[in-house]
């Protein structure tokens, strides 16, 4: 007779472990045990279980253990021109920047090199798991998936889909556009990838017809894909999307109408700074997802996002870096943009609503977009195992500071020069100067 | 006979030269020299001068060679809890984690490790000048100038004025608050500095009653000296000053009645966020530098500032990192936010001012702020000679920059990383990893 039963594969990090029981309330065990067992949390241990005896700890001293991150929303073949130019809004920056940029994705060869370093640069970031928008072009969205998948990084990548307003070389024939798709899923089907899926993603209403929006949910029924797009992110863009489809209630209606707005789809969609109340409403009754990009707003003066609206309504909300318009893979960064934007808002634009905490970004960074990925962001028992371990020693200061106050320190300074160690579903990508 | 002149120092870097020609241009000489003659600016020059021949050049590569930084507002004493406590507005942010972080510096082993921290993190930062608060404490205050002192940064300190609404502990008797600024100044004449100055810091009117700020500008005739404070950075707080002082037209006249705000008395406020029609015109009447602190701006939500106006109007403005409602004294974040500030101002305050550009956010941090120090912030010949090389190769990208657009990406993305070398009146304080 056989093994009735395999061992479980048992990881332990030793640490400060913090994460967010809810959007306001931090959970901090100090110098604690965190279990990893088959690639989910065990738990959380003062003094190790006796059955827990005998495996390896990983002793990150006095470093902080906290959730992978989770980025809802970046476009990875901007990242060749993140912090550069931030001179126009929205229509006008597509069109002057991000399309010549994205046309250069027909050639292979600068695919892999740009597609190369984005994917160094998240692997060594806090983010675990990403919602990525590629470009039309499906051999440079394979580079990407390929790429991505070799970090160890969960993510969800999708090759663009656009037959309107769009330059020559970036816009697709209808049919062509939903033929290239389903290629592509055949194709990201083939590989067998462990890390990374599809997802199917129409850049925005503007640049899809209603025939392609209409593919798509066919393709989203078929293959049950969840879907990421943008909404109500410019006022001038909402105002192109009423006129272009005059038939829908407000811009989210549009894709709703095709099937691809929550219920059945899990979907993710881009700002919401402008959502007027009857999108809200449906976007709570579909339970879409809202990734909430802080810094892009600013950058390309959208204006600030009603988050603090959001999270009080209980709606999915996470952060996105939205990468080129906003100009970094520094999800810290976005956290603090976002509390920073929320005060502005408040100052500025409507009283009632105080700004974000710590804990609300921290949680919308963690659990609130790491939700989109199934039991993700925390570190309750039975979540996905991504965690990563952040070293502030760089952050250098003359006194005592307790856990709380070094999270609040970390996501106003860190970068990539804290992340220690990276762990997802259990596997250890990284880990610096440590010995077991 | 002895020689009848003493050969002038030359100093020659080699890279790419960026400086602002004036707020909306910047100059730009790829692959040029950059000479420095006794610690001022020669020249700059495509190919090197035969009377140039036989110095030593350090050749920089393809790296930017910028001129110095000037922070126009910083604490010092608040460096140790920078990126901490952002959850208060301005008043009640001082009362409840700065002033009792700063009577700590009553203790002088405490000042001790938190100035060296601060020093050192200055030292390595892309700033060369800076307007920097101490506490009111007196030996405090000397072991910041000299930590600073040894840096080879050039900065203005002050000691803290304070004698009322400010805790026991933090508030003085107000002639003890004047002979201890006496003796303060004569101890720092004492020390004979090269780069180290005194600056007159009453922390704002409503810690300094009419008698104190009477005082400080009669030291301020005695000693010819310049003027730091706070000016128009919070409604409560302008509320409170026309309480304190109804006698006042609006808030910078106060400081005006006692001979402190511009004229004869070099001064720079920070923040004016708030600032009157009346409190503008006489800014521009009597010379008043504005220090702009984006970052502080939205952290304790004051609001943002109307810079754009101050450099139309042709106004004094620098930027300030304003460490600790500002997260850090990396001054390229300062820039981006200022940017990203404007924005948002003209998204939803006044459409009527553009946002800030990329030309101008960089003549407020070199150009704008250092003329506070005389002729500094410029490569023009007879200026100064500070100068930041900045090494922008950990930003890695696939394509071609142009030196225009690699400016950009450092100011949103770099920090002490890319700082290779500086130069301070044309000495060096460090240049990393090259050889002549």
């Amino acid at each position: 007779m056989g093994r009735l039963w395999k061992k479980k594969e048992i990881r332990i990090l030793k640490g400060n472990i913090v994460y967010s029981r809810n959007k306001d309330e931090l959970e901090i065990c100090e110098h604690s045990y965190l279990v990893c067992a088959d690639g989910k949390v065990d738990g959380i241990y003062q003094t190790l279980p006796f059955r827990l005896g005998g495996n390896p700890i990983r002793d990150c001293g006095d470093c902080l253990i906290i959730p992978g991150l989770t980025d809802l929303h970046i476009h990875a073949p901007q990242y060749s021109f993140r912090g550069m130019a931030m001179d126009l809004e929205l229509l006008d920056w597509l069109d002057a920047y991000t399309f010549p940029e994205e046309m250069k994705y027909g050639e292979m060869e600068y695919a892999g090199k740009a597609y190369s370093i984005f994917a160094e640069n998240m692997k060594k970031s806090a983010v675990t798991r990403a919602c990525v928008f590629s470009t039309i072009h499906r051999p440079a969205t394979m580079v990407l998936m390929d790429k991505l998948e070799k970090t160890g990084l969960v993510t969800l990548v999708g090759k663009v889909n656009m037959d309107r307003n769009a330059p020559e070389g970036l816009c697709e024939e209808t049919e062509e556009s939903l033929a290239e798709t389903e290629i592509w899923l055949e194709e990201v089907r083939s590989r067998d990838y462990r890390n990374t899926g599809p997802i199917l993603t129409p850049r925005f209403v503007p640049s899809c017809t209603d025939r392609l929006l209409e593919g798509l949910g066919e393709l989203q029924k078929k293959y049950a894909l969840p879907v990421q797009s943008h909404l109500s992110e410019n006022l001038s863009e909402i105002r192109w999307v009423s006129e272009l489809c005059p038939w829908s209630g407000f811009y989210g209606d549009v894709y709703d109408r095709f099937g691809i707005f929550g219920g059945e789809c899990p979907a993710v969609m881009a700002h919401c700074v402008h959502s007027t109340e009857e999108e809200i409403l449906r976007m709570k009754e579909k339970g879409v997802f809202i990734a909430h990009c802080p810094e892009s707003n600013m950058n390309v003066a959208s204006g600030i996002a009603p988050v603090k609206r959001y999270l009080e309504e209980g709606m999915n909300v996470g952060l996105g870096s939205d990468v080129a318009a906003g100009s970094t893979e520094n999800l810290f960064a976005a956290m603090a943009h976002a509390v920073r934007g929320s005060k502005l808002r408040w100052r500025l634009q409507d009283e009632s609503r105080k700004p974000l905490t710590v804990e609300e970004v921290f949680y919308m960074a963690t659990r609130g977009g790491g939700a989109f990925f199934g039991k993700n962001g925390s570190f309750e028992p039975g979540y996905e195992f991504d965690a990563v371990v952040l070293d502030d020693s760089r952050l250098s200061h003359p006194q005592g500071l307790s856990v709380r106050e070094r999270l609040e320190r970390i996501i106003y300074l860190a970068d990539e020069r804290e992340v220690r160690g990276k762990y997802i579903r259990g596997n250890e990508l990284f880990f610096y100067g440590y010995n077991i």
